[in-house]
């Protein structure tokens, strides 16, 4: 197989775009569907101060890696859940790429809060870890932009990540969550940043390639505690039908996100059809993080196991290449 | 296990009612649940004369033999598409089945008109054979219905059917296909009988069971040409998703229902939700079959065969019991 650019030897064969691709020809074609999804679709407009969430894993660091190489310089955060063997290794490879793009990189231990990791946040909450990881991480990752001036938070939710999530948005059509999902979600002033996904329409097999080609060295295994998850089913599943059928994936979510438009707008005039919450958005007590309830349940959690909301950053960045272990602040 | 019912041997475990039964508490159980959804949507209404479409397979021959039982009484009407070793041996079962109820049932032999099958009249017109297959049933069943005096078609279209044809009209979005998917359709009075599927809310699994439990005699084998079809595709995605979480599919089909219902609503409203056609409907010049253009897709197909449109049925019924072929009308 040719590359379709420029006739040497392909590397990688993209069937959904029937073409394939060598190594440089591929990074390039990646780098502009990503500044295309970005500016199509308004995620970085001039002005903007984004950061990336980092887990260590493909997506992320190739997100970091591209966005700084497009001229979008980024810092990065990183939510160390306290997983054995799991959170110390992706941290590691986070300062590695934080070294390589000379930024910043903020760095939260769950540690320093409970005595516990998310594991045992989630069995005191009877949660799966998955539910109690995405309450950790939404505030988190909110605290960092509202703490230290960032106003969008970028994350590396790709193709497969978004079918997935919305395959099982649409087998339950579950209205309050099915119409909600979306390439880039709004800000609250002063109490939410904005929150994009550049990946939005590029597949894992991308992502990795781009990540393998650009000698980016990330963390291969995924989560312990996704693999009973349920979309890792729905992923298996849109695999089965990407093989047969190329290109099925992506117009899944292309298609959703016309029809989202329609629904949603129709929805803003005659009601009733998103399931848009009526009540009064409410800002915790607390901590000012949007919540309907008089305290959100970061800091509800927190104080029903008697500990101090104290969330703090260690930060590791560019002027801490030779410590190796970074400088607290 | 036992019955939850009567406490005896449970033949069949419902994990998505979480609930077993016997035989006969089952048939009771399916009886009922066909009788509330066809109350719950008024697909058969008082003064109505509704006829069953049959294919000679589980679903649509249990369902003749409970509409009937359930005192709705119904004909049947055959579309013979001349798929050798398949529609005969169908044909068949339907005749002894039409013996058994009383009722009559109507036969159209595709080889009365063309001199060929349904797979020739696909390669013809340069389609799939379920496109082609699906032309001459729409048309050929609306056309009894209108000839004969029926106002409402009946067909056995179950839960598994419903579900996979939905997730593949999910998966692309297309709206003008995805919204109008419903447990009834609307007649278009004296051009279109109204349409509705009494096993909506009814997996494979279920109505076969019913028709062994009854000593229903029906074909076993698929259609030929089905097996290449992605709806069997979705059909495994969507079994393999009920094994882990049983009950995901009637969720999917209900869910949908209701979202269906909103959306359908606020597209009145607002309109471009749906993609409703906003063409005049117009009917076929030459046999009043509803059509965009001026012929319909059958009486051009026809046309272009250069073959006579001269749709005959025949009739086979209670009053031939004896002579085994039925009394040509």
């Amino acid at each position: 197989m040719k590359c379709r650019v420029c006739g040497q030897p392909a590397s990688i064969n993209l069937r959904s775009y029937k073409t394939a691709l060598c190594d440089a020809d591929f990074i390039a074609f990646f780098e502009k569907r990503v500044q295309t999804t970005i500016n199509k679709y308004n995620l970085i407009v001039e002005g903007d101060v984004p950061i990336v969430a980092v887990s260590g894993g493909k997506d992320s660091l190739a997100l970091w890696h591209l966005m700084n190489k497009l001229g979008i310089p980024c810092d990065g955060i990183y939510i160390d859940l306290g997983i054995e063997g799991y959170s110390e290794t992706s941290l590691d490879k986070i300062k590695k790429a934080a070294e390589i793009l000379k930024r910043k990189v903020y760095v939260f231990r769950i540690r320093s809060v409970l005595d516990c990791g998310v594991d045992g946040l989630a069995k005191a909450m009877r949660r799966m870890p998955c539910s109690a990881c995405g309450m950790v991480k939404r505030y988190i990752m909110n605290k960092v932009c509202m703490d230290k001036g960032y106003n969008v938070l970028v994350t590396g939710h790709n193709l497969d990540d978004e079918a997935s999530a919305l395959l099982g948005n649409v087998l339950y059509w579950k209205k309050e969550y099915l119409w909600k999902k979306d390439i880039s979600l709004e800000a609250k002033e002063g109490h939410l940043s904005r929150k994009v996904k550049p990946l939005f329409l590029c597949s894992e097999r991308e992502s990795a390639a781009y990540a393998i080609m650009n000698g980016i060295d990330y963390v291969y295994d995924e989560c312990p505690f996704s693999m009973k998850a349920k979309s890792i089913t729905y992923k298996g599943m849109l695999n089965t039908l990407e093989e047969t059928s190329p290109g099925t994936k992506l117009m899944f979510v292309k298609g959703y996100l016309k029809t989202q438009k329609d629904v949603v707008k129709a929805g803003r005039v005659v009601g009733e059809v998103t399931g848009e919450d009526t009540r009064q958005t409410k800002y915790c007590v607390n901590c000012g993080y949007p919540s309907y309830t008089e305290k959100c349940l970061f800091c509800w959690t927190l104080e029903k196991f008697g500990i101090q909301n104290d969330v703090k950053f260690d930060e590791y960045g560019p002027y801490s290449i030779d410590s190796g272990h970074g400088v607290m602040t």
